[in-house]
């Protein structure tokens, strides 16, 4: 038992704290992926630390938002404010990201500080904003287009946070290439097949469903056919063909197999083909230099104290640098990582183990303390009575659960029902009286809570409640084998889908930018009890008699930054426009632009995002380590390892004496399910065992050498 | 050289024909991948020979094709025919498969025959048409619904020859439980939103554009939200949400994120996994079965006459093999072969050289002869003067080419422009003339030909002859190597289209016979200069203002199999109906399930299979055997193994004495591009890498044992 020895470390020996300071850097820097080459003198790195704290970033994020959500309030405005206001917002905020921009300048060294391209795009931007800041406010604000607007979102891609991002912009970069090469041939197909189709309907004197002359102009039917593609003028630009005659369904039929179907799953190959090829070099960089750093801690830390002389880091050394990382970290917690890397108790661990610390740690352990149930300790008796351990009993049971998930479905099946009539009202009480009851006696202690305060009265509540109970179906589903490799995948890719909305605000910041101003005031709302005739056409003659102003899409309009969003989104789902009515035919451009942006590469990327994770999710099971670690807390639970948890039980002062008998000891682990997982351990995980093997054999490199940022200087 | 054994053969020495049909039979088995159990006495594979027959297989597509024409003729037809007229074709489309299975019967053992489920599946099929029809001649032909129409397609899928067919469905029966587990989740999650969503909407009486209850009936609303999965009813279902509060949006974003986008990258995920990991499998079986039956002709024909002993087949039989198998194979071309297989000029191969011969054979071969120009004839001093010699050295440049590519993107971009203009007009014809006379000065061999002939009189035929040669366009964009990799791909799908073409058909006639039966009627079509008041709301009183009327869909009807077949198409584009309104509401049901069928499992199918075919084509490169073959059509065209080419040239009598000097040999070969493939081909050729190296092991197994139908018996 080393657990005098983590008693010792618990009292501070005197180390050099500064080499201490380095290590944990190095630590962290390898367990969230930092690639930050920064200084490593003593002040540098403490001024590193504080670059990094949690505060800081939290800062920089929070004026990254406000300075994005200026867009509200400036000028076409969802709440106007003036423009000296807004502009003094924006002052405050760059004055914010260039104060980070010094501090980032004194950690790194001069020359790397220079050659990183992000950060002459962050001062480029920085500039740019505040000239036009400065110019709009010359100028009366009436004339003044706020163009550096659209570079507003290219901070939050060049902060030093935005990695993620940033990797999701360089692999669309490196797919462009290829995308390009693809989308040629299909921009060439589609203009073959329009200049068919105006030799082939040009001349016969066909009218739309409008009455205007149905393929005639040759950039018309170029951008028909290029909507035909996103499916959203579907039947209709072939109908006047095809009520003139049936074979022309032909010419459509060959365009859709051949563009629709065929060149946009090009896209799509091309897209998973780089997304593949890319993102496993990147990941292979980032594990290889997350050892690198991880092996530069260790040298940092080491001693030669093994058994031939190897270098080794000493239970004392680790517990201080762990406690420098995690500095919340439980002892027990930390007990049992050093169990799981030092596998045979000697005290002290080697290179390849030590390694693994950066791993071990973004693994997420819960402790659970076991806790008697209330009425145990107030009622003891009625606890201990027959009854009620027949009732606990019949709880835990199986079937008892399959009634209990029944009982909710038959209430989802209620809400869903004629709520008027009285019957169904009285059924719906009644599922709710079961499930409090039964709730009660299964003390039940997971993530579904019952609304059980007063306020009953009020049916939208009772609503709200069954909604958030229908939610407790789910896990009735996740509890079918089957379904869980299904849901797990979902719930995995929850936190990229973070990283795609960030992508995804990115483009369309700049869209809605550009589209406010080229379509702002064009198209206007007019609130359901509004008497305006305009509200006929949206505010517009030009859209007199349109199906655009049939349709009532009077609010989807370029007016403010939130319409803009979901116009975009709108033309994401499916790329209709009725804009070139009430400007311009090459306010088309925009659109097409938008759907190759959006469309053709992002949501393609998503997909192969998804394709990758379900077939990862399929394919592999956990990794090595985690596994190692799993078997570790299940040694802990069997009581194999008394030992270890005795001792842990013993540092834990809050606990009193561990119960006798075959109880299960009273403090457990567990691993908080595969499920909570960071993008880069999924990432990595995609491709770990290609990864696996070889970056162990390079890891034997001369170690001391500085390395560059391998990943993101090259931006 | 082994020409005299080649020449002696040529005489046809009496061998034991027997023997020779045997093998004839598995070579040409294991090249056409066919996997039929047949009788091995003579007279069985004489008549398996005979049912082999290209003329017998065309004859049997021949009578499904009008089997299945016949629903142009029959209620509701587009050509009307009496029922007495379609009943008799039928019944002659019965007798011939009748035939066709009392033959197939014939040449396979009996028990097989009955154990083979698509037999059994033909004669259920044969005696339900046929019962019916009986029906309907009986009854008066008014109220018999031919409900055994929806069966005919399925002969399409039985017949012996419809293997490609099979096996796609086979790949889809795969997929299905895994794609059902989605699809439960999916529709749970369809239900669960549906219900939040009549919790959120369906008190604050808001309306739809049709002034109807927005979101007040639960199945309505599922119904919506599965359409818009579809995105057919993209922004409108949103619109009256929208207009009443743009927070209701976030509904919809969290619902599109999940359902529209999640979810079908599922159905993606789960199809080309499922794709991948059966088709491997099934492409495995199929090598296998190739191999067993090429290790079968070679046992027929082995001698023991290699240094070892070990068995091996001469030349002498292996060219008399290779005339049975393709009677019309040129010597040169069979020599060819056999020097590729007989590496070593032995006169005699072993087993493992005689098993590549299928796959040999299926490399397509072109035999070139150099042929002299025509003036060269005629003219001999012309063609040889100093001018003519600089005329094709021009025009052997690069630079020329792009010249003459550039006058064809030129023309291209005049006949998009406005003709009526005479200055675009002359351009044109002047782009003609240029282009005639370098045509004629190129002497070009290739495809694209030109109209040389009378009659340009006529503005249209001009037209048609632009757009013929637009079409040399592609050959411009071939020669870029950056496209050759995409568009070797899409022409390698070509012949997969065509069995995702038939699995189309057979599920479109399906479904359109069951919509016929549904909505014929519902809804009619006038002519343009028609004068029916019924015009307007397409002859249903029931359409009377709806979009579906406003916008001139009336053609879009199910009145007969040629307008069910293009609804059938839009609705795999986009699931827009308006059949619910002339019907009943559980006409949803209808689209519903077709979206299912075609949208999710089908295009998915085929999406997989292009994601896959464009990434073998940009990872692998030629396969072994092809390699050395073109290695060895190099080595002749450089003249290395020139006893070889003048042994051919000699056989080749047609031929004069080949030219003497550094000429290149006049007879060439040129493998017929790697894009002339077959299906299987290709699929074999996508897993080659892992096929390669197994099978030749487990080769190694009992020969003359019979083997199953691993694959094909399993319907």
């Amino acid at each position: 038992m080393d657990l005098t020895v983590s008693i010792s470390v618990h009292k501070s020996v005197p180390f050099l704290s500064d080499k201490f300071d380095l290590a944990t850097v190095y630590v962290s820097d390898a367990q969230y992926n930092r690639n930050i080459f920064f200084d490593t003198s003593p002040q540098a790195v403490r001024l590193y630390l504080l670059y990094n704290h949690w505060f800081m970033q939290m800062l920089v994020y929070v004026f990254i938002i406000i300075n994005l959500a200026l867009a509200l309030f400036e000028d076409p405005a969802v709440v106007p404010l003036p423009i000296w206001a807004t502009s003094t917002i924006e002052i405050i905020c760059l004055s914010a990201f260039t104060v980070r921009m010094v501090h980032y300048a004194k950690v790194i060294p001069r020359d790397k500080f220079w050659k990183d391209p992000k950060n002459i795009c962050i001062i480029v931007i920085l500039s740019f904003i505040d000239l036009t800041i400065y110019g709009a406010l010359k100028a009366t604000g009436y004339f003044a287009i706020r163009w550096s607007r659209v570079l507003r979102p290219l901070l939050l891609v060049n902060v030093t946070e935005g990695r993620q991002l940033r990797r999701a912009f360089r692999s669309i970069r490196n797919a462009l290439p290829q995308i390009s090469y693809v989308f040629f041939l299909f921009m060439f197909s589609v203009l073959v097949f329009s200049l068919m189709a105006l030799k082939l309907f040009g001349k016969r004197g066909l009218l739309t469903i409008d009455g205007s002359p149905y393929f005639t102009n040759y950039l018309d039917i170029v951008f028909d056919l290029y909507v035909l593609v996103t499916t959203a003028n579907s039947p209709d630009v072939m109908m006047p063909a095809y009520n003139y005659s049936v074979f022309f369904t032909v010419f459509f039929i060959l365009y859709i197999v051949i563009n629709t179907y065929t060149f946009m799953s090009f896209f799509l190959a091309v897209v998973y083909n780089n997304y593949k090829k890319y993102l496993k070099e990147e990941v292979r960089q980032l594990v290889k230099a997350r050892r690198s750093k991880m092996c530069r801690a260790f040298s940092l830390l080491q001693e030669t104290r093994g058994e031939g002389g190897e270098p080794v880091v000493t239970q004392a050394k680790w517990n201080h640098l762990v406690k420098l990382v995690k500095p919340n970290i439980s002892i027990a917690h930390r007990e049992l990582l050093w169990s799981v890397l030092d596998d045979q108790n000697k005290g002290h661990i080697g290179k390849i183990a030590f390694v693994q610390l950066a791993d071990l740690l973004s693994i997420q352990v819960i402790t659970v303390k076991s806790q008697p149930h209330p009425i145990q300790i107030c009622f003891p008796s009625v606890y201990n009575s027959s009854v009620s351990r027949f009732i606990r009993y019949m709880v835990r049971t199986r079937v008892f659960v399959y009634v209990y998930d029944l009982i909710i479905l038959v209430n989802a099946v209620f809400i869903g029902l004629d709520e008027e009539n009285p019957v169904v009202s009285n059924a719906e009480w009644d599922c709710v009286l079961y499930e409090i009851l039964l709730s009660l006696s299964l003390h039940l202690n997971d993530q579904f809570f019952l609304f059980a305060a007063g306020g009953y009265t009020s049916r939208q509540i009772l609503d709200i409640v069954f909604i958030l109970r229908v939610v407790r179906l789910i896990r009735l589903v996740d509890s079918i084998k089957r379904f869980r490799a299904i849901i797990n995948t979902l719930i995995k890719i929850g936190p990229t889908i973070l990283t795609f909305g960030q992508l995804i605000v990115v483009v369309y910041y700049i869209f809605a930018m550009v589209g406010m101003e080229l379509f702002k005031g064009k198209v206007q709302f007019f609130e359901p009890n509004s008497t305006s005739p305009d509200q006929e056409y949206c505010g517009n003659p030009l859209l007199k008699g349109t199906t655009f102003a049939k349709l009532n899409y009077c609010k989807n309009n370029f007016n403010n930054v939130v319409s803009s969003f979901i116009v975009l989104l709108e033309l994401t789902v499916v790329n209709q426009c009725g804009f070139t009515a009430v400007t311009h035919v090459s306010a088309r451009i925009f659109f097409v632009l938008f759907h190759i942006v959006v469309v053709i590469i992002i949501i393609n990327i998503f997909v192969a995002f998804i394709l990758e994770a379900f077939l990862v999710e399929y394919t592999f099971d956990k990794s090595d380590l985690q596994t190692s670690l799993e078997k570790k807390i299940e040694e802990l639970e069997d009581g194999v390892d008394t030992g270890l948890v005795d001792a842990m039980e013993s540092i834990d002062n809050e606990l009193g004496p561990s119960e006798t008998g075959k109880q299960k000891p009273s403090l457990m682990f567990k691993i908080a399910s595969r499920r909570s997982r960071t993008v880069d351990g999924l990432l990595q995980r995609m491709f770990e065992t290609d990864l696996r093997h070889e970056d162990f054999n390079e890891e034997e490199e001369p170690e001391n050498i500085n390395f560059s940022n391998p990943v993101f200087d090259s931006v």
